[in-house]
């Protein structure tokens, strides 16, 4: 049997027993499943966080492997738990948005995953990570086809935190869509569409800040300095040398961001 | 041969090299083994949060799993290195109590580990996770059987840390076991024992706070509002909606609470 | 085909999608590699730390081990990826003088990296860890010959920041390496060389501190006293009892540190 990695995005933090729960559930029912943490260190409740995260890697894994989304708060209510099927590969989570980077990106079918036979018994009304999504996830790596889980649905959550909106002729109103570790800030404006930076001057106004600069690497950065560069997924990342422009510019995820464009 | 799970759970923190050092020696005897990480934050020496995460967790693992816990204040004194079968499971680690729950949950043999022939040599005096724990864990994965560890005993160490204490016909004294992630309060009061709360009125105070409402899922609990609900392993916890109930009520780990039920 | 454990070493810390996406490029190439998570919480660009981290644990690693190491403040400039074996093991990552401690412990061959029909395409001119560490160490558990990736070099980068300077016939200058988890400070001081201290007075001048006391077990050091242990990678390291030295000592990483042998 080939080993399927599921990965496991949440917000569960590392220091519970939550994500070794799931871990424990998986390798019971598919012990051939290679489990791979992305990170468990999701701001609490922050679905477009957590959608971005998953979007700028899924493309590296192989084919067939399932991706477990665990960013819920609205676990225990109506909210539907789906599988999506997109790009050769699953994604397994609420219905609550989060996979619509995804959407996006790929062909894709959702299913909601209604089967009980597949979940942990009793399914707790606030831990749908344990008892339906990493079952769900460790019978499909397993070789349950997707259809067995559910039906297909077309009213699934969307919604577009990845695009910047314009505002003129020049002018474009974006955001911060994550803080990395070293304090950059990844903006939602991305190469494809906003290359013209690369070629003609433009201005990134964060609150007072004002970004003329675009760097090609992190040495390009003089010391104290704050600069654009197209960071490794594509989109504009606002940065600073060896130093965090998060505090530089105060400055936290969901913070608009003006592009100006001459 | 089968994979079989070998679970980490310490207090090692995730920025040093034991972790990583006692997985190198695991890989080493057991290449077929899956190493999964439980957590590695349990806050330094503190037993009873590492006995109660694993508690809340081992059975989600298949028969067999290998559970190491080194959470280890007397490394290099005279306590004993043990090795428990429980539950279809084994555990390994210092003879401190740390498995106490288990041992309340589940017919249990107990062994004092003295084979030194699977040791890695030399054991160093303050770290027996990579010298001791971590390569019986291995070899007991890959086959070795549990009497060739060493002898049964029964003198090994318990703590009640888990049952709260009567104190009168309404009235018990209870603890907080651990605060989660998000900053809720998880209390030693279980809904088998005290599922009485979910049909009558109660109190539980903790310092000058008094919570009086139950709610089913945390969309119930309103927002500012501080609320208990049964959490997914069954003890009641201490909530606020979206926010940290540690931080709102300015409460630690181990703090006293009073159940009053009416 | 055996398990072979591939190792991760970063700077990254958890909370991206960088550590994610290494593990799905190796995922794809060599789904039957064991990935393993040494740390990714190096302090942001510290070499040294990461160099000491490493050389602390690969020796308890079975043969063939391949360790991607990712601290690379010049990634983007013309620093070269290397392949370095040594210890029957390879270490995979940026010249820039992380191995250096390996090196010192190993007869070692050094290549560059140039074959670039390993990589990962387009290569990020800011994430060298995805689309050229990770991918090459990949190939190599999968059975890429370490020739096919480039050639020898000599002129590799080396830095000695693991050797105490004698400035005197009693004086030597030494460095805090690291600071762990529990906040111990671990000297460059190893007791292969300074075994001295465990059988003549000594003292450990940390700014104002002197340290004269060696214990055996943390046990030995009483509430509140500072003293020095032999740790159990064999660097003495300046511990105080179940708290943390670096907070009472004031004390970081690469603070210098002065011994006194009479």
């Amino acid at each position: 049997m080939p080993r399927i990695p599921i990965t496991l995005t949440t917000d569960f933090g590392q220091s519970d027993h939550f994500v070794g729960a799931m871990k424990g559930v998986i390798l019971g029912i598919a012990p051939d499943a290679t489990v791979v943490d992305i990170t468990h260190q999701i701001t609490p409740y922050e679905i477009p966080e957590a959608g971005f995260t998953l979007a700028q890697l899924y493309r590296d894994f192989p084919p067939k492997t399932v991706h477990v989304v665990v960013v819920d708060p609205g676990v225990g209510t109506a909210r539907r738990p789906i599988l999506a099927q997109a790009g050769g590969q699953y994604f397994i989570g609420p219905d609550n948005g989060v996979f619509s980077m995804i959407y996006n990106r790929e062909t894709h079918r959702v299913r909601e995953i209604t089967s009980e036979r597949y979940f942990r018994k009793p399914v707790s009304p606030t831990f749908h990570g344990r008892d339906i999504f990493a079952p769900c996830a460790a019978q499909l790596a397993k070789g349950v086809r997707p259809a067995q889980f559910g039906k297909l649905i077309n009213d699934y959550a969307q919604t577009d935190f990845e695009h910047p909106v314009r505002t003129g002729k020049r002018f474009w109103n974006g955001a911060i869509l994550k803080i990395d570790h070293f304090g950059n800030l990844i903006t939602n404006f991305h190469v494809s569409e906003f290359g013209g930076i690369q070629e003609r001057p433009f201005e990134l106004v964060v609150g007072p800040h004002r970004i003329e600069k675009l760097a090609r690497t992190f040495e390009e950065v003089e010391s104290g300095e704050t600069a654009a560069i197209v960071g490794s997924s594509g989109y504009i990342e606002i940065v600073r040398r060896r130093s965090s422009a998060a505090k530089a510019l105060g400055c936290g995820c969901g913070a608009p961001v003006e592009l100006i464009q001459y």
